[in-house]
């Protein structure tokens, strides 16, 4: 670990020490995968993915780097998984590939993620344990304790995490829902008495810590869809809401049942959790409800319903294949209604109201408000559990820096005390004691960048050139030039997105001519440079092409050279 | 003008029609140009430009396509403009340049158009008439008056056009408010008093027409900013917002004069309208209250205001820079407080939180709520121009197909018949009379895309060149060949954007082997076919690549040939 250069508290003092260290090159922390070190023992919780941003072009995915992980490869013990999201699951494959340590989830977490393992089939390889709420599991010097809690997937657990320096709790994400669709309310009496018994640190999640009041119960959409139902009772609905909020699906499938539809389940991830849910019990469907997309058509129109994913506007999803008709079996027409069961996700607004647009456009009817509430917990919950467990230090994780922000503020006004509370970036190693905090020192961190099948091989060279290529396009300038540096062929110029017509003709042989001109010069008395060549002709070219028409195209002399 | 197939109604009547024909290719109508035509006259209204989407890679603007309007040169009069903003007048310089009619506009308008001419070097040659709200031009058969509505910038008009066929109304941009920051409410009467007279058709602003209830005063943003500039009394304040939007600017400034405090402005775009709108007596600067951002330093930070652009995160503006810590003297401190006046605009979101984020780091206080009202009118107010006008046709312009759709609910809300109201795609044409309205058929439309000097050469097959080498990048097979096929030099492989080196070795080293080998083959018996031997190494580069890695690279085989 690169420590900072200046000592810290912990050189002179002999307190037990538990390091809480965010991995993963994302904005967010405490989703990639957050380290809990404790002398000889380090845990994992959470190994999430994230998609690229959109200066990551060609980019598939965002895993976390673990190198820290593995240059302390004895010390790990295992992965504790708080719930069944991509964003706290979708790296494990990745990671287990280089450390295959126990995982421990959850049911329903762990029957999502032997799915991501047989994907990459590895389900052979891998020691998933299944855990319920209330389990303790002992590795190493840490007990880690399940706590339920509510969020919009079942199963979605806290943990208590224990060793000699105390005991700290991470949320993971959640909500507290009173009256959830299916189970019990979050285990407020479990933070309850952890609190009272001592909590050294609680890792609280942030997303939605700039709202204020309570995150609706489940139970409120219910009503909604009840209604919705009701009123559309005439029409086919399409119903898009994400793959992986259960809740969500199950309610329409109720209401759907309850109204004497058959309903039909278009997208991959989400046939895929429907099963899932459904083997585990978790999901509850009325005999004969469920049929396959290529029966709808024998059924009448208004005793159908379509579930879908594309509820963010994802280019390749089931609804936005409908809205731009590119879907294979289901045309909309003026008589559909399709709800959009979830809010647009930031940076995904666009996206989303493209669809909406082109849906409208056919006549629809598209219901998009009241149809949502979030699984994350708002600021009066947070006080709630702040009040609950009484920790002596807070560390916000989830959600973007202002989240965080927001969530760090709502902790002093609990009362923890202002530089008890810590924002950290990812790689920072957080040192507790029950005396003392102070980030000692930040390990590699960084997101590891996944393109085909390749892992981290993309660097940052390539993307610029990625960026370059696509802003205005490549020309390549070939030529065979003889051993002494006389023209023997060429020279060719071929582009791609660069544009090259004009009305006073066609720029590419005016660059062929000057091309020519410039490799002749070079040429001669100085003999013949290569690399002098290729920069002279890549200054000349580009001159000429920002003179000319203010175009910047990357510039790609290629010498063959002619034997003897 | 190529009309539909079928016969329409007025193939059989000689009522006197009014066609409306919007022009551009932007999911946004009524920005653009909206082309009033009757007999042998025809006017625009506006001519905006607008920033291209994601797909459009490299480029700048996307403007109008006024192929129609060159088709019938002899007919067009001149250009009405309603306000001073980017989307309403930025295609001007461009269409001017092929068609150069007269422009009316008010005075802040006609300043703004101005300066854009100036940067075209055009100014000499455009013929800008400065008009006043309750002017009315007549041209052709059409006479045009302005009349006075409240928007973000001053001397905003909707326009009553008046032809054999009816008067027409077009809101523009518009809000209503009854306590504008200067000057006075939009000119209900007028509008009362031309809907009595009887107007044929309203097309009415849908912006904000899916939100209930009505858009607060700016005066409302006047209280916010006293508070603020109270509270933070002892820090440095900046607030960004939009360049055009003046009342913003006045309050800004206003409020930090009442409070003692220099103004330094940060941003080329907000500086020059700043400089219109005080020579022209529309900005009201108390004396010495401005200076130069060079005079910031030698103030204390409490005595200082920076006004500047980056509401919306864009890259290169003052703010954005600032947060990223590349701006030339501005630094960002814990103690320092950024206000944000404004929303973002959907699609902008993920840019102007990464900025939040940013800055939220450096410790200091960003206030980003109760900052901003919007210059569009919500519902009650467009049902209030419905009341006033009573139109016999509703035509819903501005905003996505989502808002008009709103818009015409509203209109038939407001007893405009179901059949009467018009939501029009770009390029068609509507003729109205006062007994039929019937979209007759439709004209060249989209938008012409402007790169670098480039107006209107890129076009679909370089836009798909520019997305296919973004994502996986290039790679170039360069080969010298004898004129009976044989190899005289390469083939080399070289690459951009494209990942080759793995835990195998290069990839590029085995490619070449195989392109090598593909020309041998190639060559020989069959003779010597380029275009086969180039689409023999793409299609043996391509299978390669994919199995291996699963990429998908554009590869672009370069063939020179040595004679004899």
């Amino acid at each position: 670990m690169a420590k900072k250069g200046k000592k810290n508290y912990y050189d002179n003092v002999t307190d037990r020490i538990v390091k809480i260290i965010p991995l993963g090159g994302l904005e967010q922390i405490g989703m990639n995968i957050t380290a809990f070190e404790y002398a000889e023992s380090i845990i994992g919780v959470d190994c999430g993915l994230a998609f690229p941003t959109d200066e990551m072009r060609g980019i598939d995915l965002v895993v976390p780097d673990v190198t820290y992980l593995l240059e302390n490869r004895d010390k790990v013990r295992a992965f504790f998984i708080t719930h069944g999201h991509e964003d706290h699951i979708g790296g494990l494959p990745y990671v287990l590939k280089q450390l295959n340590v126990p995982v421990y989830a959850a049911r329903l977490t762990a029957a999502v993620i032997e799915t991501k393992l047989e994907e990459h089939d590895m389900l052979d390889s891998v020691r998933l344990n299944v855990m319920a709420a209330g389990d303790v599991v002992g590795v190493g010097d840490f007990k880690v304790e399940f706590i339920h809690v509510n969020h919009s997937i079942t199963d979605a657990v806290a943990f208590a995490i224990t060793s000699p320096a105390g005991t700290v709790i991470m949320t993971g994400d959640f909500k507290i829902d009173y009256t959830p669709l299916s189970g019990v309310p979050a285990d407020l009496q479990r933070f309850g008495e952890l609190g009272r018994q001592g909590v050294l640190a609680l890792l609280a999640d942030s997303t939605n810590a700039l709202r204020p009041g309570f995150t609706p119960s489940e139970q409120t959409v219910a009503e909604f869809f009840d209604d919705a139902f009701r009123t559309y009772k005439d029409h086919r609905i399409m119903v898009a809401t994400f793959a992986s909020n259960l809740d969500r699906v199950q309610q329409i499938i109720t209401n759907a049942a309850a109204y004497g539809r058959k309903v039909a389940v278009e997208g991959r991830s989400m046939v895929k959790i429907i099963e899932i849910a459904k083997n585990l019990g978790y999901l509850h469907v009325p005999e004969g409800v469920l049929v396959d997309m290529d029966e709808i058509p024998s059924y009448p129109a208004e005793k159908t319903c379509i579930l879908m994913t594309g509820s963010q506007g994802e280019a390749m999803a089931a609804l936005t294949r409908v809205s731009s008709g590119q879907h294979k079996s289901i045309s909309i027409t003026p008589e559909d209604v399709v709800i959009f069961s979830s809010s647009p996700i930031p940076g995904n607004e666009k996206a989303v109201y493209k669809v909406v647009n082109e849906l409208s456009r056919s006549g629809a009817t598209i219901v998009n408000r009241a149809t949502h509430v979030s699984g994350h917990a708002c600021d009066e919950e947070l006080k709630l559990i702040y009040a609950l467990t009484c920790p002596e230090y807070a560390v916000p994780v989830h959600g973007e820096y202002r989240h965080r922000q927001a969530n760090a503020e709502i902790a002093r006004s609990m009362h923890v005390e202002k530089d008890h509370v810590f924002l950290l970036n990812s790689g920072d190693v957080l040192a507790l004691s029950k005396t003392h905090g102070e980030v000692i020192g930040s390990v590699a961190q960084g997101g590891v960048l996944v393109d085909g099948l390749g892992v981290g091989d993309v660097g940052n060279v390539v993307l610029r050139d990625r960026q370059n290529l696509s802003q205005d396009g490549i020309i390549i300038v070939a030529v065979a030039l003889s051993a002494d540096g006389g023209i023997v062929s060429g020279p060719e110029l071929i582009s791609r997105g660069f544009v090259y017509v004009r009305d006073s003709g066609n720029i590419l042989e005016e660059l062929k001519v000057t091309a020519d001109h410039v490799i002749r010069e070079s040429h001669g008395a100085k003999g013949f440079d290569r690399n002098r060549i290729k920069s002279e002709i890549r200054e000349a070219l580009g001159t000429y092409i920002w003179k000319t028409i203010k175009r910047n195209p990357v510039i790609l002399p290629v010498i063959l050279e002619v034997g003897e």
